[in-house]
């Protein structure tokens, strides 16, 4: 029998608590049998939910805490207060320890990657993580980086998110050598930021066995699918990520309204419904829950804190992968080589001069 | 009678050129008679598509020049080769003269603003001139800016552009204080860039009376209609419309698939068809075509490139309201009381003190 999955919760964070992330964990054990779960949170609230699902149960373990870090905590007011004991502290802990594969949270975005970030510390050879997420488009799945880590890239940054992102999409999408675009504004080679510019330069011409460098990418290539693999800095990256569940929540919420304005339009939706299922599911943002922290020596899933348990096992499907296929190793493995190829800052001014 | 609106065309402007603009012109003629176009471009094309619109044909003058700027034309090439006499300048510059109120291109986005910027120069006041989009919420339109006319935004900037999108939404909303929200990652006052959080203080604290600051807002916000008027600076805006706009299509896409998935689908099609078109207007694209150039001295309006006819008269549309509601009348009074209100750069360091 291979080795178990080993994922650490943070049981308390999120919106809801215990009261998603127990059925979310329930659900995710359904789908992947090979999970050895700890919940991190108050046992006297965590306990009775586990207990009650059998199967959970066995395959679960509570390690109490009555810390938990709040959903509007500022990133250095939940380090200070739950640095070493709150839930959502010690699910990295956990990894850190190498007592888990991965930590799964729903809590506050801020607090967790300050703590993953205390706690882990950046891989060897990247100065700053990132946050990864999967993006359904028009020909499956892509990967957009960085969502919201850190705002500003400087041209490595750029790189290293190329970099990173094509080892996750090794790894989950059983590629040899992905397709990354660097997202900009306007196709030509003369438009926009500086720092795009070069970091496309530098993947141009050190055309890296690992990634195949397909130039700049715009905002609506993003759903095209146009690259595996789209690289921008957080403060665009989080933007376009919001914009585009925006516009998917308000097209749902037009369909509906559509749906029900005469009988006869509700009567074609009762035939067409098993067909639109099938686009309803595309549509869930619930499906595709779970912003992969990378950068860091232990990897990290962030699930959206409004989730339900469907979105919550979403989430540990991800980070179930994540450690399946050996995510981490992959990363490394391939920041080896790509510290042999030395595109390091020594190399910016030659690429592009 | 009341005055004509003139409208400058570039009808060489676009993928398609004048077999999208002269019946574009028309439709918009259509809907508001009180149109007087002039179309600049090659007078042997134009005339035979103008001639067999009689209608069109008595509202339109012709005036001839046979140089064209290149849909990929870099923004300095097509003023070294295109000034003086091509029809996009022709058309900017009919505008610049008082022979229009108005001028509409549907060709390059880079060089129409690098020839407007030239001829019309930028509004006392205005550092920098940005795009403004027109963008369908839940709640009806608001309008975003900068998407795309300039790439960063230092404090005043954010301020200006907070200004005339304000302006532009009392024209076009006929609001008397329209609400106004900067874009930015987390809604928490801790997160996000430096000029955005001081543009925030500087906005609040000022309490302008002719717009109404509500904070900072999130990608998912535009869609939802949570402010009237969306700041933020040029290359985050430009990758959010883009990537609504690729989230539509995409959504569009599943639609299309999902209803000619089986025969009770096709069937439940016809029978919600009339509902559903609703849901198409709403998601046309090209009924909300025409990004406004604000912060010169004229109106000049971008239609998307690939746009077809209809799309074309949104744009002219959007142009046509502008002048009739004397939108820069009411940016210039707007910048004077701002001006007034003493909101420069000198009282940054105060407002965030």
């Amino acid at each position: 029998m291979p080795q178990k999955v080993r994922i650490a919760l943070d049981a308390m964070g999120g919106d809801n608590g215990p009261s998603v992330v127990v059925p979310g964990a329930e659900l995710a054990l359904e789908r992947h049998p090979d999970i050895a779960f700890v919940l991190f949170g108050d046992k006297v609230v965590l306990e009775p939910l586990v207990v009650q699902r059998p199967r959970l149960a066995a395959a679960a373990q509570i390690v109490h805490t009555d810390v938990a870090v709040k959903m509007d905590a500022k990133p250095s007011q939940a380090l200070r207060q739950g640095r070493w004991k709150s839930s959502m502290w010690l699910a990295i802990d956990a990894v850190k320890k190498g007592e888990a594969d991965v930590a799964v949270s729903a809590g506050n975005t801020g607090a967790l990657m300050a703590m993953a970030k205390f706690n882990l510390r950046t891989m060897a050879g990247i100065e700053r993580p990132a946050i990864a997420a999967l993006w359904p488009t028009l020909r499956g799945e892509s990967i957009v980086l960085d969502v919201g880590a850190s705002i500003g890239a400087d041209v490595e940054h750029l790189v290293d998110l190329a970099v990173m992102g094509s080892a996750m999409a090794r790894v989950l999408f059983d590629l040899e050598r992905p397709t990354v675009g660097l997202l900009n504004i306007g196709v030509e080679e003369v438009k926009g930021l500086e720092e795009v510019k070069e970091a496309g330069a530098i993947l141009r011409d050190a055309n890296l066995p690992f990634l195949d460098y397909l130039g700049f990418v715009e905002g609506d290539d993003i759903g095209k699918g146009t690259v595996d693999v789209v690289v921008t800095e957080g403060f665009a990256g989080n933007i376009a990520l919001k914009a585009a569940e925006g516009t998917a929540r308000q097209i749902a919420e037009y369909l509906r309204a559509a749906f029900s304005r005469t009988l006869q339009a509700q009567l074609g939706y009762l035939l067409a419904r098993k067909a639109l299922q099938t686009l309803r599911d595309k549509m869930d943002p619930r499906k595709v829950n779970g912003g992969v922290f990378l950068g860091l020596n232990g990897v990290v899933i962030k699930s959206h804190g409004g989730t339900d348990a469907e979105g919550f096992a979403a989430a540990v499907d991800v980070g179930y992968d994540m450690v399946r296929y050996e995510l981490m190793s992959k990363i490394s493995h391939t920041l080896i080589r790509h510290a042999r190829t030395d595109l390091g800052s020594s190399k910016v001014g030659e690429a592009i001069s």
